[in-house]
This record gives C-alpha cells, sequence and structure tokens, in this order.
C-alpha cells in the first residue's frame, strides 16, 4: 500500500497536457481506482488522456507495476517456468500444440488463458468443448498441478491483477483499448502474476490481428520486451502473419481436433512450423537446449515421438476432461451440417478479410455476442485454400459446419464471403511468410 | 429530437484519432447523454478526446446547437435586446454598471447570470447582498420583465440548455475546462437561450483570469464571434486585463457599494472606463447610435443625468429588493473589523496573483469551499493601490473586512498577501493597459 496522497484532478491535467506522471503517482491513481475511491468517469478520462498523450517506458513499467500488485503473485522456483502469450487473432490454436511440446521438453508452463475476445476465440473456451475439463482451479491447485505436471491451463482469476480486469472492462467500452503502454501493461501485469521467469510473445499482424500494422505489432513486441527486462524475465517476441487463419480450422471443436492432429504430425505446415517455433524459444529461455537450433529439434522430436501428445493427453486428465478425445473425436461436439463455398470465379487467393471470418464465426453461435452467451463448440469454418493458392471456379474455399436450422444464415453468409471476406486476384499471389520478425 | 442512431463505441474512438464529428453524431451523443442513455464514464472519454483532438468552427457550432436544443430557448422580438458575458476574474463586477446604463439607453438586456466559479466570484452571489432581490425568476416572469422594464438579472435555471449543466459538472472533475470549443459551446449554448440579438463579451486575460495569456483569450474570442456569427448574431469581443481586480473593492457587500458609487460618477477609473466601453458597444450593436463615439457619449450621459442609477434602482424593486440600499449602504451586510495591510518595504507595484486574491476571499467566507456552502457577503477586500503605483514602505495597500473572530487568520493573510500575492519593483512599472484588443 502506498502511503503518499494525490489528487484525482491534478494528475489528469498532467496527463492531459502531455506530461509524465511518477512512479508514485501512477501507483495512487490506480490503487485508488482498484479501491473504488476513484470514480469510472474520471478513471476514463485518464485513460484517454493516456491514451492520446502516450505513456513512456517509465510510466509503463509503473502503471504495469501497480496493476500487478493489486492482486497475487505467483512465485515459482527454477529458471525453466517459461509462459507464452499471443496477442490472438482467427484460428490461432498453437498453445495447445506448443504447450504440451515445451513441457515434455522439460518446461514448466503455466497457462492463464483468456475467454473469446472481440473477433478472436478464447483458449479458455476451446479447450472447453472437451467435457469435463476444469479452467476454474484456484491458485492453490494452480501452483501445485504447476509443480507436479509441468503443465496447468486455466482461466483469468479475480485474483490475479483485479485493477487490469476493472480497467481493461472500462477501456473495451471507452475505445481506448488500442494503446501499445496500456495493452503492454495488462498483459505484463497477468503474465508477471504467474509467476514465468520467461515469457515468449506471439504478436500477430494482418486483418485478422488487433495490430493491423507491422509497425504497431514491432512497438507493441519492443514494449513487451522492453518491460520484461525492466522485471528481469528472459523475452523472446514473434511477429507473425495473421492475414488468414492459422492451420485451416476455425472454431472450437474443429481447432482442437486440428490441434491434436498436429500433436500427432499431421498438422498443416503453417500451425505446426509456428507451434514448434514458439515451443523451441520456450526451450531455449528456458535453459533446456543452449542453441536456438538444438531446441527445434528438441521440440520436433517431442512430435514424432509421441511426447508431446502423451502431454495434452495427461494435461486433460489431470483437469478432469475424458482424453479418449484424442483418439475418438466423436466426443467433441459437432454440428451435424457441411456446406461448400465454392469459387465463383477462376484465380489467385490473395486475401482473407480475417476479422470478418471471426466475426462470420460468431454470427454462428461460435463466439459471444453479449457476455453472458453461451458458446456453440460445435460449429466451425474448414478452410480448404490459402493466401497464394490457385483456385479453380467451382473449387471449394470453405466448409461451413453448421445446424440444420442455420441454412438460411449460411446462405447469406456464402454471398458475402465471396464479396467481403476474400479476394481473388487474377495474377500470380505469393505466399505470404509465417514469422516476419523476431524481437529480444 | 434525432432520428439518427449511432453506436458510443465508434464516435469516441473517431474523436480519439483527431478526426472530425458530424453535426448528427455530435447531435445524437450529446442527446443520449441528456437523456441519461450514454453514462458518465463514456462521456469524460469523448470530452477528454475533444479536449485533446480540438474541434473545428463546424463541430464547435454543432455542439452549442445541441446543447441549446436540450433546454428551453426565448426569443425577443427587435435587434435592441442585447446580452453581455464575462469570462470572469477578481473583482468583476461591470455588469452591475454596464446592464442600467445600457437598459437606460434603449437596450433590452436580458441576463441569466452565474454564482461564484473557481477563484471568481458570481453576479448573482453579488446581487444577493441586497435583501429580498429574487434571482429565482421562471422564465415567463423573466420574459415578462424583459419586455416591461428592459432589464432582469436572474441566476442559471435548469430550463437553459441543462446539457451544459451536466457536461460542465462532468468536466469540472475531469480536468477538461479550459478547452476554447467546449468553454465556447458552454457559453454560447446559454446566451442564444437567453434569446438576445447581440452579445458583447468581455475576455479576461491575466492572472486572475480562467485564460492566463493574450492568445488564449484572443482565440477565445474569436471561437466566440464565429460562432456568434454561425447563429446570425451580432457579437463584439473586448479582450481585458485581470492581472489585478477591477475596481478596488473584492467581495460581494463591497462590490455593490463600488458598482453604485460608479453609477453615481464616484467610481475607479478603471471599473468605470470598462463599463462604459461595454456598454457603449451594447448601445451601438442594439442600433440605438450609428458609431461606436456616440455610443460611448450616450452611454456616459446615462452617468451624469443619473438615469443609470435609476434604472438599477428599479431593478431592485421589480425583483424585490429594498432600493434603499442606494442611500444607504448600512443595509447591506458588512463584517465589523477592518485590519489594513502595509508595505514591508518601499517600491512599485509589478503585480498582484489575482487568482490567489479569490481564493484568500473564499477563506474568509466570501466564496464556496464546497457546493453547499453559505456566502457570506460581508467580508471582502479593498485595495489601496494598483499595478504601477509607488509605495513607500508602512503604506496601505489592502483593507480586510473581516469578522472579530477571524484575527488569526487575517493574520496569517498578511504574511502571506505580501510574500506570495504581492510583487514589488524597485523600478518605474508601467501601468497597464485595461483594454487590450476589440474582436469583432
Amino acid at each position: 500500500m502506498t502511503k503518499d496522497n494525490f489528487q484525482v484532478y491534478p494528475l489528469i491535467d498532467k496527463k492531459k497536457l502531455g506530461q509524465k506522471l511518477t512512479k508514485q503517482e501512477i501507483k495512487w491513481f490506480i490503487q485508488s481506482y482498484t479501491d473504488a475511491k476513484i470514480p469510472d468517469y474520471q478513471m476514463s478520462a485518464m485513460l484517454m488522456a493516456m491514451f492520446i498523450q502516450g505513456m513512456d517506458v517509465t510510466e509503463t513499467a509503473a502503471l504495469t507495476d501497480a496493476m500487478l500488485e493489486s492482486g497475487k503473485q505467483l512465485k515459482f522456483p527454477g529458471k525453466n517456468v517459461i509462459d507464452k502469450h499471443s496477442t490472438g487473432g482467427t484460428g490461432d490454436k498453437a498453445s495447445f500444440i506448443l504447450a504440451p511440446i515445451a513441457s515434455a521438453a522439460g518446461v514448466k508452463v503455466p497457462m492463464i488463458a483468456g475467454r473469446g475476445l472481440g473477433h478472436t476465440g478464447g483458449t479458455v473456451d476451446k479447450i472447453e468443448a472437451i467435457k469435463g475439463f476444469n479452467t476454474a482451479l484456484d491458485l492453490e491447485t494452480f501452483s501445485e498441478k504447476l509443480n507436479k505436471d509441468g503443465l496447468v491451463l486455466i482461466g483469468q482469476t479475480p485474483d490475479i491483477a483485479p485493477a487490469d480486469r476493472l480497467i481493461y472492462a472500462l477501456r473495451d467500452v471507452t475505445a481506448t483499448i488500442d494503446s501499445i503502454p496500456l495493452i503492454t501493461a495488462s498483459i505484463m501485469s497477468k503474465k508477471l502474476a504467474e509467476g514465468a521467469n520467461g515469457i515468449v510473445f506471439d504478436i500477430k499482424t494482418g486483418t485478422g490481428a488487433f495490430m493491423r500494422s507491422t509497425k504497431d505489432a514491432r512497438a507493441l513486441g519492443k514494449s513487451l520486451i522492453a518491460t520484461s527486462k525492466r522485471f528481469k524475465k528472459k523475452a523472446v517476441a514473434l511477429i507473425t502473419d495473421m492475414n488468414q487463419p492459422l492451420g485451416q480450422e476455425v472454431g472450437h471443436s474443429n481447432e482442437l481436433i486440428e490441434s491434436i492432429e498436429t500433436l500427432k504430425g499431421n498438422g498443416p505446415k503453417d500451425l505446426t512450423d509456428l507451434s514448434i517455433a514458439l515451443a523451441a524459444h520456450m526451450i531455449h529461455l528456458a535453459g533446456i537446449e543452449k542453441t536456438f537450433a538444438k531446441a527445434q529439434k528438441k521440440a520436433l522430436e517431442m512430435v514424432t515421438s509421441g511426447k508431446a501428445l502423451e502431454e495434452f493427453s495427461k494435461l486433460i486428465r489431470s483437469q478432469g476432461g475424458n482424453a479418449e478425445v484424442i483418439n475418438d473425436y466423436s466426443l467433441l461436439p459437432m454440428a451435424s451440417e457441411k456446406t461448400k463455398i465454392l469459387a465463383h470465379k477462376s484465380g489467385h487467393i490473395k486475401m482473407f478479410d480475417n476479422t470478418a471470418v471471426g466475426l462470420l464465426l460468431i454470427e454462428l453461435g461460435g463466439g459471444r455476442k453479449a457476455k453472458a452467451d453461451v458458446i456453440d463448440h460445435g460449429v466451425g469454418f474448414t478452410f480448404h485454400k490459402k493466401i497464394g493458392d490457385q483456385v479453380k471456379k467451382g473449387d471449394a474455399i470453405l466448409t461451413i459446419t453448421h445446424h440444420p436450422h442455420q441454412k438460411l444464415i449460411v446462405e447469406s453468409m456464402k454471398e458475402r464471403f465471396l464479396k467481403d471476406v476474400l479476394t481473388l486476384s487474377s495474377t500470380k499471389v505469393r505466399t505470404p511468410k509465417l514469422v516476419l520478425e523476431k524481437l529480444s
């Protein structure tokens, strides 16, 4: 608890004028807001001032610190506790693959994951497609399981960075989400509280990412790494392409099946490559292998040997799920109808509006329009073509998995997909690079 | 009522990014907020975005319009209905002098005035030093009295620009007061609703004004005139000095007495000159005199003939006050003790911190620290010296009128006045110009 005593008005005024806030001022403001001593309307004015005027590295670290200190902080011994954070995108299921790989290689992976946000699905929502899987463990059980199994996956808890939870809810309705300092403090306060000693960041950029431009993604990556270092955590960030879904599948059961297939060695190239790369960075940061090349080899071995798949199976069992799902996909909810979208003309796939893809899934029930909505795990999309692929008129581009009563909505989606989501080019299109940059 | 339907988030987002809001968007936002459909925390985020990113002339006019339309709008026939607005400062009592002068010359003056704000006193608070004077007339009575007497003075009413009232309260606690577009819309929505056909603005600048710099005062003046013209109102703005109190008196009864003396022709030069100048602009805007020079002559005549004083007397009687006060100042509340502050050294008066003067008065009870505070009309300051005057050690600079139980506080004030409020120079100081610029 800080003993400083400031006044709300002069601090808002200071940031409004573009001046720097001190560490003490930021701590006092965040703590007072979390204690309900500052009303929402003053916090939202401050957030808007922070958004427009910006916050430098020291201010961002102070904000992170203040939010971190608002809740419990876990500490794990050993430098092999490594976490991963993805900024989120359409069809991003890499966590289900990289975490078991890293764990099988000896990394301890403490995952506190999110639910769907905006147009993107959430890791917690996806794993809940497995009947019985409990993501609501308390922090004590979380720590025990991490120490024992080396791998655990739970949802956000009010014990971790409650200030972030409150501020995030306010940012979400006041157009103050996409600020690099505010995003940094939000991500880092949670990641630091989880007790990892190193963090691998996957910063998505493109039509399906929150950071549309590589420039913004790079700035966020740099900010996350700077803040990590300030807190003496090892960190690596990959800037990765999100102009199309990662892999072929979008939707909760769809993505789980694709993840399991990838753990079995049958995954699509982009998803496999990215998961291996991220897992290898975790193995390297943990100090298990001396070079990244060796770490990458180790990660691949964990897949080919079946060890990563066994880790995933163990995770499911440990958290109350039915691990039989690994061999019997019919245990997952799956809608009964399949409708194909065929190319309306020939050409080369140039672009998908990947945020629109996420929104179409929500429209089918595979995401929340309002906070209380229940997610339908059984609907989804399978992409048969990727950017750079040549298609002939009549080729299947997408299969929609849906319920019989959704035929009308699916018909309208077909039209909108061809008109608004897909861009075909008459000339050849280069396959996009998956990992654009590495920052450390 | 607008039929447009927008969403809150994208509009905040747009202004946050520095884009221009349309007239429809602004109207919808203000109306929805006034109807309590938009919560305070979203409005305060929007206000901060408006503050930092700015609003252009069209946006400011739309904001004014939206706030104007949130309440009743009076309309008076005839081009001789002219209002005056001062941005406020320490010891500004010019309204009590210029309004009766203009009214005596044939101008109809509809005054809806404010209470004390920040360090400045309020016209309504000051007139209430006269026992029985009723400033809480309804708008119907207000209109009747204006048509009949040509002069009426009431306080703010919830019927006029309720949106401004709500937004002002929020700006007051979120550091979004001193924005020229927001100030413009706040002033103009109220002034336009009062039904005047022309407005004379007195924009204060200096240590006792909200606009500290002449540059800011000029920008506000230009914005007020541009908005007036957009609404087809004649307008003139004077930029005037507020580096020392206007006249010699600060405090409610003190200022009323000084105003009456000025109406009798015995006022201090600065107060007399400014009141005549402002009244002359009102007479000129009303079309009563063809040139400003003739209007000025007319204004002076209204004082020397006693007609302006008679108008003031009529105003007091019309609104329930005891007009005997004009001849018997003992009818006004007045604290019994007088304490002089003497110069601690010789020199030339260079500067007063005029905001500090206002705050000292509040400390004595002559202003509100909290909204519910009752004002003590009987305390005040009399300035014996003005900027440019030479003083010898031991000369009286100020007399404090206070209550016997306030001796200790007055002792501490003496010290603070000499140390923090007054600046003496060893070299000669030029008497500051009163009217710095005229804009029209």
